[in-house]
């Protein structure tokens, strides 16, 4: 079976979780609390020497980190991952968005301020704005993010999205996001972030 | 022909350019000034939304950002890009970590110290030390990042890890990595960050 080492509250293991429980795999999931540590430490250094959570382990122990990597592995030759060499160039345009220009501003202020309780600088705030901007601008015109069906790409960059408002981030002014966000929670197998399978 | 929208300086660039000399595909470069604001002029946020280079326009008008997702659909069916999916999960799990835990410290502190003549944290620095300390340790047993050939994993990590000190890293304490760079440099097709072609 497969293994996640992962953080229930994090978005980016939270992708993983989304995509295991739609493609119906089991898997054990080892819980590390990132604020106990439990990443650093040199027991988990051992499994990803970059210390951070999800990492996928599989049954002949081999093991993958970052989000993005693993998705993509796990939806290979599956409808999350369509076969087009263009369409999958553009999947990971999204994904790498999602990771430079999205997760940095939008997931990191989250982190903060729901969870550390420390007040975010107004650059930070801009920077996710902007992110979203570009994703608003790119959904009017279409019901998902490539290909016009649901993929990775949907599920990157739904993780930190649709917990936006935990950093205080505003979703009014966003009504085609809000719209995608329905779409998305409405695929089947789709489960909540806190959810343990 | 291919068109490349890019900035002389900057790694994310040099990737594909890189790439592009190494596969010996003629390219025409469309030069944007980053300090200019060139990639903020609404004619460029026509071209990309998130207003960064590069962008890769193919002949038929599509056009394609981020630059692991460029390197990828450009590699794709040559040996810079190996079929197994592990392997390609692999190479995407540094590439994300490049732009990750990698870019945001030592591409950045190399602008801001080079080309923008200001100071950079001691955070920053010490993130880069981190990436620069996991790269360290998985060279030292292996020649190039993912499945003992060169590929666009390394050309992804290469990219501003080779202008480092730029931004202030010293690699003195990197003797892995500094041998891993003479592999890459010597690698047939290289050609250097400020090359046009």
């Amino acid at each position: 079976m497969l293994t996640l080492y992962d953080y229930l509250p994090s978005g980016n293991g939270y992708k993983v979780r989304l995509l295991l429980s739609q493609l119906g795999r089991p898997f054990r999931l080892v819980e590390k609390d990132i604020l106990e540590g439990e990443t650093r430490t040199p027991e988990f250094l051992a499994i990803n020497p970059n210390g951070r959570i999800p990492v996928l382990e599989l049954e002949d122990g081999r093991r993958l980190a970052e989000s993005g990597a693993i998705l993509f592995y796990l939806a290979d030759g599956t409808p999350f991952l369509p076969d087009d060499g263009f369409t999958r160039a553009e999947m990971l345009q999204w994904m790498f968005f999602e990771q430079y220009s999205h997760e940095p501003y939008i997931a990191v202020a989250r982190f903060w301020t729901h969870y550390l309780g420390k007040p975010v600088d107004a650059e930070k705030m801009e920077r996710g704005y902007q992110a979203l901007d570009v994703m608003e601008r790119h959904l009017a015109s279409r019901r998902f993010f490539v290909g016009e069906r649901y993929t990775i790409a949907d599920i990157a960059l739904y993780a930190y999205t649709h917990v936006a408002h935990e950093g205080g981030f505003d979703l009014v002014a966003y009504p085609n996001i809000r719209a995608w966000l329905s779409r998305v929670a409405a695929e089947p197998g789709h489960v909540p972030i806190m959810a343990r399978r």
